[in-house]
């Protein structure tokens, strides 16, 4: 353990400067808040490469910092300011990760480890993203496939939005093209929703492992898409609008999914 | 109609404001931005007290317009970097209206128009309570009543989020005190979440009106709270994770209400 106090410390520049996408990428990191996550994290089998906290400590924390260490990685006491600085949030947490992203190629990704898969197509709002992997984690998923131009699954927003399911969700990105060849490899139901579907999403009997396949927030989902599904289904609107947010879309069908089969 | 092109122009000022609550509260108006969402609130009857709008015409906006004009409000052309200016946004929709905040009183309610009516209490993330508006809405919800310290409904992200439910659905906030006497005058069964209830959330079988009750997104709803519901159910985790986000257990609980009515 070391401490760091001064904002001119290229530690601090470096981290801070992880809230770009594209310096996350060229260095692989990624950064996490909180105790409660970075404790899910811990439960998870993760630890951070670097961990820095301020203020009080509590048995959690003493058991990421112990384990951190044992790890070989990096524990820095640090400040308020200086977690402010690098959180960039007005109250920021008193704890703060430093993570090595996650190998996202789809050949990670066994069929066979879950009944139900979530893909999102060209989702733009990592907050729909984290919220996704965290209704994911609910309903026993396996894990995100994320397709075409989607939001980083490593941003700070969508690492907040999951509330720690980043790290118990598998997280695989691919092309439309490389995604539908591996799946097609294998079985799967691909099950899209679409306001042109005239089937009520609660009619099919779901089988596993399921594909539920979410659109972009704005447009939907291509049609060539919805061609390629298996199953194209709508969500009943009975009100004015015609869709539903896209975390809330997709976490209806899950929940439909998995009800179908804990019955 | 009128042209707006000088940042000085004191309603440029004006309209800015209203982004702040104290503002809005102080005039008692909101801003809306986005053709869509403007047309889905003059279908709802809802016309700006001022429109403003820059670029290309549209038949939609023709009607706004026209509707606006006829009802006596303030239709101004103005620029894209005025649009800028008075949302916010780097892309700002092309048209942003001013309306006048509604009758927040829980005596508008008629709890006889709908089934279903969410109750929310301390929510604080205004693209949440815009979420659960445009849940609320794809139910065929009442509409949404604000119990204890909400988000402001009115906010700009809140109203953004609703994707223009927040002019179809009713609003209403109270003290919890004043909500449960005023439920308690007239039928209803209020239905809470719980980490800590047995009931699986498909046991029940649900009476109307249903009164669905939400609770704030870190603390989950108050024991006291709890207490009062009429029945009181848990959603499956099947995860790790021991919580879903507070718009997406509501569209699941919802659902499950409203497709019990539907069989």
């Amino acid at each position: 353990m070391r401490q760091i106090t001064a904002f001119s410390n290229p530690l601090v520049k470096q981290v801070r400067g992880l809230r770009d996408k594209k310096n996350r990428r060229r260095e692989g990191l990624f950064v996490a808040e909180g105790l409660r996550i970075l404790t899910e994290a811990r439960e998870a089998g993760c630890l951070p490469r670097i961990l820095f906290f301020a203020g009080a400590r509590h048995p959690l924390l003493d058991a990421l910092i112990a384990e951190t260490e044992a790890a070989g990685g990096d524990v820095i006491e640090t400040n308020a300011d200086i977690l402010h600085k690098l959180s960039g949030k007005d109250n920021p947490q008193t704890v703060l990760g430093v993570y090595a992203a996650f190998d996202t190629s789809l050949e990670r990704v066994d069929r066979d480890e879950a009944g139900l898969w979530i893909v999102a197509q060209a989702l733009r709002d990592p907050g729909n993203i984290g919220t996704i992997l965290r209704t994911g984690d609910a309903v026993g998923a396996g894990g995100l496939i994320l397709v075409d131009d989607c939001a980083d699954p490593f941003s700070v927003e969508a690492v907040r939005a999951s509330m720690g399911a980043l790290f118990t969700q598998r997280i695989a990105a691919a092309s439309w093209d490389a995604f539908l060849t591996w799946l097609r490899a294998g079985p799967g139901e691909l099950i899209g929703t679409s306001l042109k579907a005239s089937l009520d999403y609660q009619q099919p009997r779901y089988g596993k492992p399921a594909f539920l396949l979410v659109g972009n927030e704005q447009a939907g989902l291509p049609e060539a898409y919805e061609v390629a599904c298996d199953t194209l289904v709508k969500i009943p609107m009975l009100g004015k609008a015609d869709s539903l947010n896209a975390a809330v879309a997709t976490a209806v069908m899950a929940y439909e999914i998995v009800n179908q089969w804990r019955r």
